[in-house]
């Protein structure tokens, strides 16, 4: 794995399920919705981590994140600690015939780095834009735009993905040749994320929900 | 929020997303698939955070990890280090009106504390049976029992659920007065987890998925 590009990144235990593909990470980060933030909290001796999970985009080789500015994990984060942003896609249940192969078909994505504030205007303006487009494609161009207080109620942080890495795993179980005759059922149960019928608010007139909320899907299986 | 059992576990900024009910709290880490665990690695210096996403399970007031004895992650939290575990449902895309006011519905559970390996072989026995039934309840009953090797070749921690929280969000979106009028339908779009068809193993005999393949589900929406 000495194609990733920092040494916490290094794939230690199942170096095939190691991922250096770009392009395999930039799909990852654009499917998935929440990000897992972790921290250092506290000093010394009190420091502890914490993870805490968080709405997140990508634009080019940046993750953003975003939260009101009085949002503890923001403010520490903002002066300048490191942080480990985590996001995971799980693919499926893997079905072995003994309960040690059991596993998950899943895509995961781990980011180091040190996240900086976005405090030029029309960069932050840029992140929000995505930041609300990356969940739901298409839904900036229905609103109106960020008010001059949005803007500066909302912390914006951005964090390179200059030291990322991935970790995959795919396919049908792999079983010890001893159990290869079990009298069980092995396979995978494939996994995503489901749908349900546009719910409108009950403070809105009756209308049609548009296509960019009766198409949205995350992946399909 | 003084209810909580730990100042770490307070609820900072939006005090009415907390959630102190024990039995709430179970209910996300019993439907929940996959926890975020959170540990600081490295010493002095160059502590930084690692985000890593696990199998866990819930037995009783304790929160079950493992893996293989080699993974890095637990090799250091078996050493007795703080981890902070978190585990995330995603149930809906809120949907406003202005892009400031879009959110998320979701149930998040966050445990802090010290795991410890699970040396008794009854009570490993007992977690690992856990791990497997957690994801895939009625699955221990079809399999064989786990051999020797196998418990031995697993590292099992386990952690006290005391010192935990939950965060919740329901509902549909709270939108500025000023913006009650626009033009844009607001609402929430329920989200949850699509189970496909079973993919049987290539290399077993045809059969049919058992029940508790073929009529699994996590929650409905």
């Amino acid at each position: 794995m000495g194609e990733s590009t920092g040494n916490r990144t290094d794939i230690g235990r199942v170096p095939e399920r190691g991922v250096v593909d770009r392009d395999a990470i930039e799909a990852v980060l654009d499917e998935g919705m929440i990000a897992h933030v972790g921290l250092v909290a506290g000093d010394g001796g009190a420091a502890h981590p914490v993870v805490i999970p968080m709405l997140y985009a990508r634009l080019g080789d940046r993750l953003l994140l975003h939260g009101s500015p009085a949002s503890r994990l923001l403010r520490t984060a903002k002066s300048g600690v490191e942080v480990c942003v985590t996001v995971t896609l799980l693919d499926g249940l893997v079905l072995a015939r003994s309960a040690f192969h059991h596993s998950m078909n899943y895509r995961s994505v781990v980011v180091f780095g040190t996240a900086t504030e976005v405090t030029d205007w029309d960069d932050k303006v840029a992140a929000l834009d995505q930041l609300t487009d990356h969940v739901l494609p298409g839904r900036m161009a229905v609103l109106r735009p960020h008010t001059d207080k949005e803007v500066r109620g909302t912390t914006v942080l951005s964090l390179s993905l200059e030291e990322c890495s991935m970790k995959v795993r795919t396919g049908p179980p792999v079983d010890d040749a001893e159990d290869m005759e079990a009298d069980v059922w092995a396979g995978v149960l494939p996994l995503g994320v489901a749908v349900g019928a546009p719910e409108p608010d009950p403070l809105m007139p009756p209308r049609d929900a548009p296509d960019h909320v009766a198409a949205w899907s995350r992946g399909a299986i």
